[in-house]
């Protein structure tokens, strides 16, 4: 179904990073081709590469290209800084910066911008294996006896647009289309940014996958009606018992599941699962701009892009970006080493067996 | 704190009916007179108006305005069945008209307007009363031990814009606040129509409410931390085993609310009170047009009015306006006659009692 560069969100052609300019979703399709260093960092900060995987493996590209001009320790270190700038609270975009330095630190000059890339091409290459592990891992837990159609509901974006191909929460849906089944997904729009109208639903299109874009709020209504096979959504963050956090609105999805007996999956790459994190009560929730939640930005009469601005004069806005599933609501982990109950437990037992 | 034309969607001023053009709001507060029968039919089809009770009592102006010009039986038909074909499925505007009709088809032509327009006066009183009397129950209820603020949640809009003044669900906190009480409200936007971001949280502000606009789906997250004492919202039908049938996205608050000990309440009057109807199971939902869900109104740059529309082209839509929430997540109904314990018995002792 993917050849390498087919529903890949960023793709090295003839020598050069493309990515999509993911700003301008579902509205146009650009390609961008990221050329010097300053392009890489404009493309994390003005988020055109959204998603952990895409952020931090378009930083290890960058960091690559920054060492063609000067691959001396200052030229890696200040890159590096640079890069790391563009989205201060990126763990992962940390992360690959630190897998590139360290894979070409120790080499003279003359060797680092190649090696460098190679770490990009590495890293880029493990998170599509990593996402297509965790698609097999799921089509095991897909429901079978649906009556001919598997009603699959997600939340916000955890696709190959947020990763490289594939995706987390999207993979075992792309799996189970490839292998022939008749699947069809519930899209929650994900209010305030609106991922899932705009992203989920436009990637699942490409890759033709039937969807649906639904309101959150008709998230419940579905699950009473028996219109939901299984929730699959992603994780930002997941403590060491379990506790996942993860775009707000995870949480009443998984309240209606649980209420209705409907499975909740949360796939996840076990790079996410925060080891020295007991539990989700010890996560902060960022807080966001008012802004989010009052404006849309979507095409006007002529077609032409616009944002528009709703609520009050003087609202008061509050906005967290997050919430906290409990790992009692949560059915299985979803991981590229298989599925694991969401307990302390078997965190501590996969931990042992793979970290 | 209300005085009769003060925080009220409809008025009577110098011999004329006053609405406000809702449609409009919050952006611009603009009242429109309604004069001949073409603009009580226009301010109704084109939700210049909404909510149940505020379209039966604009009818019910409407027709009584049309008998001025024709009072005989037949013009009384004609102009009975154009102003209920405004909203087909409102059964408050039939019912209204129906109060209209009976008031007057006995009496001579000539002191046929005059009744009409002393029914229609009696018919907004009286629902003013309902609504009063529907806060003085929820008083009751509110949580006294808050430390300091009152954090009550709600959905949708059921204050004074759907009704005359007060509202539903709105009702129990302004009075509330009218006692001084340190009230806060989280008004949920209420996708797909924005009735909360645009509505209730604009007539929180022009009551003097301190209230904060969130997504739909941070209604979880607000109650795990602990940062709601209460839920009200109002309900578009009860069933008589006191199901409650109310805009998408209460059945998921009603989860939350349960899963966190916080009280759920419904404020509704007796007349929404499906005694015919056995459960939530029977009310059919209703199922409306996908733009509601991928277009958005707002305010552009210049202040201008603009529609503009996200999602994929040729996205697929499901928008379900309204979801069941079983009577055994409700806390208690508060309506005009007292508040009664959401099941088949209790009901059946308001039906003996008030009926």
């Amino acid at each position: 179904m993917f050849t390498d560069d087919d529903l890949s969100s960023l793709r090295w052609a003839d020598g050069r990073v493309e990515i999509i300019d993911q700003t301008l979703l579902p509205h146009e399709l650009r390609w961008l081709t990221l050329t010097e260093l300053p392009d890489f960092c404009h493309a994390i900060a003005a988020m055109q590469v959204r998603g952990a995987p895409l952020i931090g493996i378009t930083a290890a590209y960058g960091l690559a290209r920054a060492l063609v001009d000067d691959a001396s320790d200052d030229g890696l270190r200040q890159a590096s800084d640079t890069l790391a700038a563009t989205r201060p609270t990126a763990v992962n975009l940390r992360w690959a910066l630190e897998q590139v330095a360290a894979a070409v630190s120790n080499l003279p000059q003359g060797a680092r911008a190649d090696e460098a890339l190679a770490c990009a091409h590495r890293l880029r290459a493990e998170d599509i294996a990593v996402c297509g592990s965790i698609g097999e891992t799921g089509l095991q837990f897909l429901p079978e006896d649906t009556g001919g159609t598997l009603n699959i509901m997600t939340h916000c974006n955890a696709g190959w647009l947020a990763t490289i191909q594939w995706g987390t929460a999207l993979a075992p849906i792309y799996k189970a289309h490839a292998q022939g089944r008749n699947v069809h997904v519930w899209v929650s729009e994900t209010r305030p940014r609106n991922q899932g109208m705009n992203l989920t639903a436009w990637e699942l299109q490409r890759a033709g996958v039937p969807c649906t874009i639904v309101a959150d709020n008709s998230c419940g209504l579905l699950m009473q009606r028996g219109q939901v096979d299984c929730v699959i959504v992603g994780s930002d963050r997941t403590a060491a018992n379990g506790d996942v956090c993860n775009k707000v609105g995870t949480y009443l999805k998984a309240l209606a599941a649980s209420a209705h007996a409907v499975p909740f999956y949360v796939a996840l790459p076990v790079s996410t699962i925060d080891w020295q994190c007991p539990s989700g009560a010890e996560i902060p929730i960022e807080e966001r701009g008012a802004e989010e939640l009052l404006s849309f930005l979507g095409r006007d009469s002529d077609g032409s892009l616009r944002t528009v601005t709703g609520g009050p004069e003087q609202a008061i806005v509050a906005n967290p970006a997050f919430d906290i599933t409990p790992a009692s609501l949560v059915t299985r982990l979803l991981t590229e080493h298989g599925a694991v109950a969401a307990s302390a437990e078997a965190l501590a037992e996969l931990h042992n067996r793979v970290i």
